[in-house]
C-alpha cells in the first residue's frame, strides 16, 4: 500500500503539518507543505484540526433501541424498576439486536469514535443472547473499529443463581473483560461478588470492569474493597471501576489517601460526569495520577432515552458539570474521551504520534478548547488511513 | 399579501396539517392537503415536526465574544473576580459589540429562536453604551425578532453610586425591564436594593427581572421579600427571579407554600439548569402553577466560553439536569423553552394556534420528545410568515 497524506492540519491545534500513512498508521509528521506533492491525498485538512479518534469506554451497545420507531420510556424509579422493565422492553422486540447495534456502531463512527468498550448483559432472562449477536456484529466492524466486550451481569451474579456459568459462557465466547455491579446494593453481599469477579477475571486472564452505582459511604468502601482485591490478586492496570458515584458524596481533599491508592494501582475511573447525582471529582482525581475515561453510557435504551454517543459532546458535558472554562480545564476534559480512554482499555498504539494507528478525526476549530464546546458536525473521520466518514454521515461498509 | 401554506407538517407530533398564513399569522389549520393547491407554498414540510419559534428568556448579548477570535478564559473563582475581569475583557476589545452580537443574534435565529430577553450591562465603567449599542442591533432586527432589553447593574446599585442614574437614562431610552442582582451577595443591602429597582418600575412602568445567584437560605429569603415587594407593589406577572439557585438547597416538598405563592404573584422562575450548582425544582414549581422559563445565559463570553444559544438544546440540557425521561418530562423541558418563556415575556399571540404569529420550526422529528433529544440541526426557521433561516444558516438579511 503506497503512502498517502493528509495535508494540512493541525494536530491538537499546534502548528500545521502534512500527515503521512503507511499501512494504516501514521508513518511521519512533516511542517505542512513538506509532504512532496506527487503523494496521494487522502485528505486536504484546509488547516482543521486533527484530533485521535474518541475513545467510547462505556456504552450498551444490545440495550439501545437506535434505528427503531420512538418507544416512551416506560422506566420505573429504581435501578430494580429499570432492570426489570428492560426485560418487558426488549424480551420479545420486534427489531433484532443487530439491527439497532449496528446502526448505533455506524453514528458512533461518524461522530469520531473508533475505540468502544460496550458491555453485554449477561442474565438468566436471555443467558448469553446479548454476547453471541455482539461478538457478530464486532466481526463485522473489525476492520473500522476496536471493540471491546464485558460479560456485565446486569440482574446480580449472587442473587441470580445460574448467572455465574453465563459469565464463564460468556468468556470462553470471547468476552474481553468481566463485569460486575453493586456489590452491596444490587448482589447483596460485596465480598463475596468482588470474590468472584476477582476469581474469573485470574481463572481466564481477563481484566474487571465494575459497575458501581451504591452511592455514599457504601460506594466508598466498595471502591476500597477493590483496591484491596487488586493488589491482593496483583490485577493492577486491568480494573476500572464504572460510575463511582460515591466518590462524589465527599470533600475531594477527604479523598487524596484513597486516590493515591487507586493511582498506584492503575485502577481508572470511568465517569459519564451526569449532572443529577454526585460524580467523582475528576480534577482531583487526575491531579493525583488517577485516569479517568468517560463514556455515554446508555444510548436511547429502556433505561432512558438521551444520549448520541458522541463523545466531544460527553466532554462538553464533563466540562458543564464541573463548571470548567479554562482551556487547560477543557483540554482535560477532551483527554478523558481520547487518551484517558486508551489507558483504560489498554491500547497501547493510540495517539497522533509516528507509529500510531492512523485513527484519526478532522473537524473545523481554532484549538481543541473550541473543538470542545462546539462539537461541530463537520467531522471527517479516518479509520486505519481509509476515509469512513463525512459530515456525520458513516461511507465505509 | 396573498395566503401561503406550509403544508403537510405536524404541530407538537400531532396529526398533519396544512397551516396557511396571511400578513405573517396562522391564518388557519387544515388537514394536511386540504390547503388549495394554487394557494402558494411557502414551504413543503413533508411531515416534519412543526414547533412554536423558541424563546430565549435570559441572554447578555452585550457581554459575548462571539464571532471573534479564541480567547482563553481569564476570570477568577468568585463573581466579583469575574466582575472585575470582564471590564479588564471588553473596556478596549476590538470588536464592537455589534459586530459580536449581531451575527450571535443571527446564528440563535439560525437556531430557532426568534423571542428574546437580554440583560445589557448598566454600570459606572460604561455607562449606557451597552444599551445604546443593543438599541441600535434591535431596530436592525425588528422585522425578525421581538427583543427585550433589561437594564442590568451587573456590578451592584447601592455599592457602585451613580449607577441608579444610569439605570433611570437606560430605562429612558427604552429598556423594558428593571434589572437586580443579589441585593444581598453584591449590593450588601437586600431591602434597599429591592426598594430601588421596584421603585424603577412603578415609576417607568416596567417589569422586573433580577438575578439572584444567592445560595440556600439568604437567597430563599430574598425570595419571600421579593414576593412581599411584588405584592406590596401590585406588580403581579410582571417579575422573574433569573437563576435563583436558593431553591434547590431544599428538599421541595419545603418549598410547597413559597412555591403556591410564587404561582398566586405570577413570578416566573428563569433557570438555565446548570449541573454544578443547586437550581429550582422545575417539576415541583410547575406543579404548583409556578412558571418556569429557561435561557443560555452567557454565550462565549468573559464569564464562560460555553453555551450556543440552542434553546433545544437547552430543554434537553434541563432533561439532563433532572434526570427526566419520560415522554411528558421532555415535553415539559419544551414548554419551558417556549410557551414559559413567552408567559415570562408577557408575549400574547405566541404558539401555533389561528391568529398567533407565524414564528415557527420545522424540523425532522418524529415526536416532541424525539426533538429535545436528538435536536436536529436541520431546522428551518420561519419568523412571521417568512423563511429566515435553514440547516443552521440564517438566511434574511
Amino acid at each position: 500500500m503506497p503512502s498517502t497524506v493528509i495535508r494540512n492540519v493541525r494536530p491538537l491545534g499546534r502548528e500545521a503539518v502534512d500527515v503521512v500513512l503507511d499501512s494504516g498508521k501514521v508513518s511521519a509528521l512533516l511542517p505542512a507543505g513538506g509532504a512532496p506533492a506527487e503523494m496521494s491525498t487522502l485528505v486536504d485538512g484546509q488547516g482543521q484540526l486533527l484530533l485521535p479518534a474518541l475513545v467510547e469506554s462505556h456504552v450498551h451497545f444490545d440495550k439501545s433501541l437506535w434505528a427503531t420507531p420512538w418507544r416512551p420510556n416506560s422506566a420505573g424509579p429504581t435501578r430494580n424498576h429499570r432492570i426489570t422493565n428492560e426485560h418487558t422492553v426488549l424480551k420479545d422486540f420486534k427489531v433484532p439486536m443487530a439491527e439497532r447495534a449496528g446502526p448505533l456502531i455506524e453514528h458512533c463512527i461518524a461522530r469520531g469514535s473508533l475505540y468502544f468498550r460496550s458491555h453485554l448483559d449477561v442474565q438468566t432472562v436471555w443467558g448469553i443472547q446479548h454476547v453471541e449477536a455482539m461478538l457478530a456484529l464486532r466481526e463485522k466492524y473489525k476492520h473500522l473499529i476496536e471493540l471491546q466486550l464485558v460479560a456485565f451481569p446486569q440482574g446480580g451474579l449472587l442473587i441470580a443463581p445460574g448467572t455465574h456459568a453465563l459469565m464463564e459462557q460468556a468468556l470462553e465466547l470471547g468476552c474481553d473483560v468481566v463485569g460486575g455491579i453493586d456489590p452491596a446494593g444490587i448482589d447483596l453481599d460485596p465480598i463475596r461478588h468482588l470474590e468472584q469477579i476477582f476469581a474469573l477475571a485470574v481463572k481466564y486472564g481477563r481484566g474487571i470492569d465494575i459497575h458501581l452505582h451504591d452511592l455514599g459511604e457504601m460506594g466508598r468502601w466498595e471502591v476500597e474493597r477493590i483496591a484491596d482485591m487488586t493488589e491482593a490478586m496483583g490485577l493492577q492496570g486491568q480494573v476500572v471501576i464504572s460510575h463511582a458515584y460515591s466518590l462524589g458524596a465527599f470533600p475531594p481533599a477527604d479523598l487524596c489517601a484513597l486516590a493515591d491508592r487507586l493511582a498506584a494501582l492503575r485502577i481508572s475511573i470511568m465517569t459519564c460526569a451526569p449532572p443529577h447525582v454526585t460524580v467523582p471529582p475528576v480534577a482531583m482525581l487526575r491531579s493525583r495520577g488517577v485516569n479517568v475515561c468517560s463514556g455515554s453510557d446508555g444510548i436511547r435504551d429502556a433505561w432512558s432515552p438521551m444520549g448520541n454517543g458522541d463523545m466531544l459532546e460527553r466532554a462538553m458535558l464533563m466540562a458543564l458539570r464541573f463548571n470548567w472554562g479554562k482551556d487547560e480545564d477543557l483540554a482535560a476534559a477532551f483527554d478523558v474521551v481520547s487518551q484517558g480512554g486508551a489507558r483504560a482499555l489498554g491500547i497501547a498504539d493510540y495517539g497522533l504520534d509516528v507509529g500510531c494507528q492512523a485513527n484519526l478525526v478532522l473537524l473545523p476549530a481554532e484549538n481543541l478548547p473550541e473543538a470542545v464546546v462546539n462539537r461541530s458536525q463537520q467531522r471527517t473521520v479516518i479509520s486505519r488511513g481509509r476515509v469512513v466518514a463525512r459530515d456525520g454521515v458513516f461511507l465505509a461498509g
